[in-house]
């Protein structure tokens, strides 16, 4: 179960709120990258950032550098996933179909060499899973100009739409057509890097995703 | 022209940044849904939410009872459309193919009715493009419960990351397969809704969305 605190508790839309811990980590799982906020100088920042979920704990990372990791004190890593667009019988009800997580918490920074390379792993295979085990792994110099937030999953809540419209009551009447259009996130064709000599066949690991749908 | 503030300077990946104020309207009017970014409480909030850009002004809508619309003070808006996987030789050097667009502001509520109207009609056609002229239109109670708030893209920036991937010199004679791997945002079949009675052909501006990539 998710726990609720003053924020967390839904209340937009109380209905879509899901308080099971499964809930949270398939949203988790399913995305690929998340959008996470700083506040920096009192005002709000939003940047695109991969991540992975390991356990009960959110890891991101990015370049020491970076603006949006050095900052400190609380974050909102928000995660979402589009799976349709709802078309209603009045402009009003025309919604999205959605599964969006948010966690809150103030984040810790990695330092421990093992669970450091474990997140660097866990973020790279959630961004492409099958790689770690045939790439160059991380060596010195590159761990040291990562940065890795640990952030833990204890203040959370997920939300979920997957219906059709709804429409008022005296709306179904009129002649328009109503649904949903399904949105899926699917992967294209593997292009090989310009430089890839000699030529080498595209992975299973790597084709494989091409023919199917990512978003479930 | 983009004109550059302290927090628009892209420090990060310099080589991706975009100055041209076109790149900015592609990327916004390619989105579906845009990440908000507010301070609630001294802490970042991070909301999945609709919009849509009018010219140099981007809207954003949600009930009135929204904590996250009624936040006062600055807000940062976030698009990120994710174009690909890029598949490296090492670790460290997997990366994302994206568009992305910040935009920075304090945000204007929308009183004006006409402007109020036509705003929720871009909000409509940026998900559902066709829709307006064929549904309901908001009644004088739907506006009431709608709050709009405008943002000018005065502050804005763009990074947009399109390329193979580039790894370390010694790293290209390693043999690993190497290349990006598209992702493609996809329109399924329409699903009618179950409470469509009599049945109805989907519109051509509906169905002939499934047919092709909403992503470019």
């Amino acid at each position: 179960m998710l726990s609720t605190t003053e924020r967390t508790r839904v209340r937009r839309g109380k209905n879509r709120a899901r308080t099971d811990r499964d809930d949270l980590y398939d949203v988790l799982d399913a995305g690929m990258i998340c959008h996470l906020g700083v506040v920096v100088d009192g005002a709000p920042r939003v940047v695109p950032t991969a991540y992975a979920r390991v356990g009960d704990t959110l890891y991101l990372h990015g370049s020491t550098g970076a603006r949006s990791l050095r900052a400190e004190g609380e974050v909102c890593v928000t995660v979402t996933l589009l799976d349709g667009i709802v078309l209603a019988r009045s402009a009003m009800h025309h919604s999205v179909n959605y599964r969006s997580a948010m966690v809150y918490g103030t984040p810790r920074p990695v330092t421990d060499p093992d669970e450091h390379m474990a997140a660097l792993e866990a973020v790279t295979e959630q961004l492409a899973p099958g790689q770690w085990d045939v790439v160059r792994r991380p060596n010195r110099k590159e761990i040291a100009a990562t940065a890795v937030l640990a952030l833990g999953l204890d203040e959370a809540s997920v939300k979920i739409r997957d219906a059709p419209p709804v429409d008022d009551e005296e709306d179904y009447a009129l002649p328009v057509w109503a649904g949903v259009l399904p949105v899926r996130t699917v992967f294209g064709t593997p292009e090989p890097d310009p430089r890839l000599d000699p030529p080498r066949p595209v992975p299973a690991h790597i084709h494989g995703r091409s023919t199917r749908s990512s978003a479930r």
